[in-house]
């Protein structure tokens, strides 16, 4: 399509017009928003019924033990359902992923038996044709996996030395374009794809074979995609013509995206700016005004919050919840140092007063010491009402990926469109040293899970002797973890490859290989206080050291005591080494995160007393967070600790969950802010926890 | 299993006992038998009448039109069907492919669109749901191929250039050791799969994390085997422990291989001497007689000869009929220079007198000059009697495979349970020819298939001139044939793993990766006119050359003359080398075929005049064969040029029909028959149409 399409009179023309390219569209024509949040716009009286109606089915699904209603016949695919709505008259936006609001769809191709818990622990059962289909002709995500597991990587699994293991869920983390439907339509699209399918390798190796038959499937997808559109009154093959559509055209995308993955992170990306130009047009051309502008993006965060997936007890129990982490960046600077903040960015925000406070869309604030100064404000203002803002550092990220980039999940950055990722969730660090000290005996088990390396002997721990045998132990650890990981994205792109969400990317994507660490904190004390420290071993009747006493004090991490940082910083610098040095599935670039919100507290159930005293059951710290209640020395040495935590050697994130009473922010909350700036250099997760000290 | 099983009384133990090996077991415990014909019993009352019978139910068949009864609904698997039988009193040997005989299954894993279209053309439809599974939820491999291909690759396939693919059925070509399963019984072959899987690669690169789905798979399969046995009520986990009970678990093996695959060949193996010990034994302790040794036999072949699939008529037009190659390889020598040859050998060839001549199973005598004289008499008696057995040179075979091979198809070559062969049909090489000629237009379809190279130019066709381009042309036909063929196996394996047969294999298999051409001596006569004679073309408005005027005579390959042999030799040693220079799946070895028995006559039709003289739609010769009526020297000339044909160069396989009225063969056909020995040094496909002649 070389002609500059109908649809995008009044748009600045660029390489955009003539080749997929969401970003340059964007720097053609974003305008920069510097002012305050006076324009905003209340809630309309459409969007307060259909909220209302949102708050009583909300009310009715708790009421009915968590869930509403769910598919057991139907399995959800782009095209499987016919359109539903909360109220047709009133929406704006409109989509469910199922015939009707707070139903939950079938998504089998992870794991018929996951898909079956998840009914039959809510009080439903999966039709046994469906059950049948999934057991005898068409083999799941799940099945794949543990077809192909060696016997050391189930116990692992079992053991919880690694952990959260996506091998029966989705395993999210990618983010479709979902812009580039509005923008070029999806006969465009579809062209594009078919010109890269032509002109792919035809040396036909494995590689090459999967991408072709990748190339095919994502073509397939698209014009599913068409349909679901039409199934909904609407023509998505052209672009969109004006902001309504944009916002419509763009959530479509979105929706066949949920309705065929139900990964563990289902991001949005970074959409407020681009749909800001399209309303931006819109206004200015007359045809809308801002009550019908912000109404727009309220129905369409609306539509997001409605996001809701059949989920298993222990999956809520690992996440908090029921958690969808559709995440939406929002901010940042451009590589010219130019903001990126557009009045939609404050729409969006401001769908937190109109619509309530809410834990998704996860609302991402890309942060930027050259953020528009009112749009801090508002940031900081919104953040002290809600507590549903999360911040991450943009001056750090945009370095890596540039400035059109977006978090999946919590902290995974991707340049939209152009990397995706293999989610690899967490190996316990934690347990890891227990298993150096008991050569391999898992001490809650009492099972040999590792090798039978030599175990500790004598009454005391030495420092240099753990840390050898520690050193060995997450070499093994390593090795295995990525083998484990490189099992389960072998088996997801067969058996439930993300062919949608994959359409809205370039052919040639970057791929990070995601790992991830637990227990970081607990590891760097019980370090410290073997070395600091005297850690005596108490033995259960078979020799396995089962618990520590420790005799004098040691630094503990969280106090900008580089005694005991330097071992946290050590031991993430270690283990990404170990990781780095295997193979990895699809030549994906191995990426680690310190990340962990909520699953600390079931790791926690599962690692037995530490020699940082840490007694068995206790969670552990989330994150790269020190131990609850060690960090002595006040909020900035704690920051401080964390801080000096390499991101070069844990790209993929590190998470900080810190609470603290808003006064410690200050009038505005922004002082507070503004020392994080200067003070950190990492991503973090910030502020969620405050919100119960305001009220 | 280090105890030797109760079922094993009286034979003699050895390595087999210890571990699965079926050869050891067969060495250590057959009976060489070097008599003649005259102990053989005729078919029993229940063999005639289960024979009118089937009979009777062909007759029917012929009469709807050649299909009597389909599945439409049910997808055939190991255990989709409950118990059949033709006449449960009077069947030894029991179990059909559904749950009656003549009733054709339905198979759809290699392609909804084939299941679909072999149903309709047979005034069946497939039921509405299973279509939505094969096409929403479960994808094929025929969807699968299309996937992937290249635009060039289905061009080449439209063109017929490439032909016969196996891209939308199942591609064959692979034996199970069915033997293993009356040897050892199920439990056995589980337990020793589950070892290969302990013991399994752990380093997850793709191939090992292939290796490891595959072996769960196969642990699968033989699970339901186990389930197949219980349907007929015969517990098959213990080994079987006579001689009804061995042909009966053998049989089991292979019908659960007919029940999941559909391949183009589904050959039986090697089995005449291994069941001989167990009716030897029998005999031996008194438990049965003659007779009823000769009724399981034959209530045995009737099985296999009631193997069918369901077809479309393109299929049976390529292959002249519905065959299903179950091919049966009978006597040999071993390594030690004894021939393998027992009674049972003769009770199998004698089921063509019992039941009647039949062309399945393809009874297939593996032929040695030393054969015991009698056996050697009894074969030519037969076959000049029903003109239904072939014959292979083991002497050649056995170099390479040793003793325990068995053809697959009608010249493949394999070691039984410990290689296998990607299939892989044919190039045209005489439409390769006329690419080259016209720079890679289609003669036939005037539309550019290869590359643009330089076409012929001027009146008269120069060899070395022609010979330079062709080499061209070739080099570009083999590495879009290895692609292709690449393509079809990666998605027969991701879409349709033959589990099962393979489950009956060794973990480490040989894999041959097997191509084919076809068209060798009209390449070899047509470049043999061009060099000794004068060929001018005749071009169409187009300027593309569509015919040939030879002037002056010129060799034909077919009468021993060197002058044109030698370029038939030397088209198979570059074609096999072209296509060995590339990268082939699985680490698979390369071989070729020069073999074609009735899909010649198809791929005549496609390719236009050539060279040589022949005009379009004229068939090309079969196999190596020299041209129709082109080899005037006589039988032993024709033989003798086809034996030149380097076996190392094509060790797939060469065939060469060869029809000869019967008293060409002396009184008792011997004479003939030694006289191949001697004189050829080649695989051969022999005699089949002499029949006509003889009635």
């Amino acid at each position: 399509m070389s002609c500059f399409a109908e649809e995008w009179k009044n748009f600045v023309p660029g390489k955009w017009s003539d080749n997929i390219n969401v970003r340059d569209f964007i720097q053609c024509n974003y305008t920069l928003y510097t002012g305050d949040e006076s324009f905003l716009a209340d809630a309309t009286e459409a969007t307060k019924k259909l909220w209302a109606q949102v708050m009583e089915l909300s009310e009715k699904e708790r009421a009915a033990g968590g869930v509403l209603d769910m598919d057991t016949k139907v399995v959800s695919t782009i095209t499987s359902h016919g359109a539903g709505y909360l109220d047709k008259e009133l929406e704006q936006i409109v989509g469910f992923q199922t015939d009707k609001p707070f139903k939950r769809s079938l998504q089998p191709f992870g794991g018929i038996r996951m898909a079956q818990a998840a009914c039959h622990e809510n009080g439903y059962e999966v039709d046994e044709e469906v059950t049948k289909i999934f057991t005898e002709y068409r083999k799941t995500h799940n099945q794949g996996v543990f077809d192909a597991y060696s016997p050391e990587m189930k116990l692992a699994r079992k053991s919880a030395i690694i952990t959260g293991l996506p091998d029966a869920y989705g395993r999210g983390r990618i983010i479709g374009d979902y812009r580039r439907v509005a923008l070029y339509g999806v006969d465009r699209l579809i062209e594009d794809k078919q010109q890269q399918l032509a002109t792919a390798p035809v040396r036909m190796t494995a590689k090459n074979i999967q991408l072709r038959e990748e190339l095919s499937d994502q073509i397939k997808a698209l014009h599913e995609l068409k349909k679901l559109g039409a199934i909904y009154g609407c023509d998505i093959s052209k672009p969109a013509k004006n902001a309504k559509e944009a916002i419509q055209w763009l959530y479509f995308g979105y929706l066949a995206a949920v309705k065929e993955q139900n990964g563990a992170a289902m991001s949005l990306g970074r959409t407020s700016t681009f749909i800001d130009i399209y309303i931006q047009r819109d206004l200015e051309l007359g045809i809308i005004t801002e009550e019908q502008a912000q109404e727009y993006i309220d129905h369409f965060i609306m539509k997001l919050r409605l996001v809701k997936f059949a989920r298993t007890p222990e999956y809520n129990e690992l996440f908090s919840g029921d958690p969808t982490w559709v995440t939406e960046s929002i901010g940042g600077v451009n590589i010219d140092g130019k903001p990126l903040v557009t009045k939609t960015s404050f729409r969006y925000l401001h769908t937190l007063d109109n619509l309530g406070p809410a834990p998704e869309p996860n609302l991402t604030v890309l942060w930027s010491v050259n953020l528009p100064q009112k749009f801090k404000e508002y940031c900081a203002k919104m953040s002290i009402r809600t507590s549903s803002i999360q911040y991450e550092n943009d001056d750090l990220m945009r370095v890596i990926h540039g400035d059109d980039y977006a978090i999946a999940c919590c902290v995974s950055s991707m340049r939209v469109g152009k990397e995706m990722q293999f989610f690899g969730a967490r190996a316990n660090l934690a347990k890891c040293l227990l298993y150096a000290i008991n050569g391999g005996v898992d001490e809650r088990l009492k099972i040999q899970v590792a090798p039978k390396y030599r175990a500790v002997e004598g009454d005391y721990l030495d420092y240099d002797d753990v840390m050898e045998k520690y050193d060995q132990m997450m070499s093994w650890l390593a090795e295995l973890y990525v083998n484990t990981l490189n099992v389960i994205h072998y088996m997801h792109d067969k058996y439930s490859y993300e062919r949608l969400q994959m359409a809205l990317h370039d052919r040639e994507v970057k791929r990070y290989f995601a790992t991830g660490i637990a227990g970081l904190s607990v590891v760097a004390d019980s370090l410290s206080a073997i070395k600091y420290a005297k850690v005596k071993c108490i033995r259960d009747e078979d020799g396995i050291v089962v618990d520590y006493e420790v005799e004098g004090d040691f630094p503990k991490y969280g106090n900008n005591d580089d005694r005991v940082d330097s071992i946290a910083v050590d031991i993430v610098e270690k283990f990404m080494e170990k990781i780095k040095r295997h193979h990895t599935y699809r030549d994906s670039v191995p990426t680690m995160s310190i990340l962990t919100i909520t699953s600390n507290v079931v790791y926690g159930k599962k690692t037995g007393n530490t020699p940082d005293g840490r007694k068995i059951g206790v969670p552990l710290a989330p994150g790269a967070n020190p131990m609850y209640g060690r960090d002595t020395h006040g909020a900035a040495a704690s920051l401080s600790s964390v801080a000096k935590l390499p991101f070069k050697h844990a790209q993929d994130g590190i998470s900080n969950t810190f609470s603290i009473v808003p006064n410690a922010l200050g009038k505005d909350g922004l002082s507070m802010i503004e020392e994080l700036d200067f003070d950190l250099n990492m991503t973090e997760e910030e502020l969620k926890k405050a919100a119960a000290d305001v009220q």
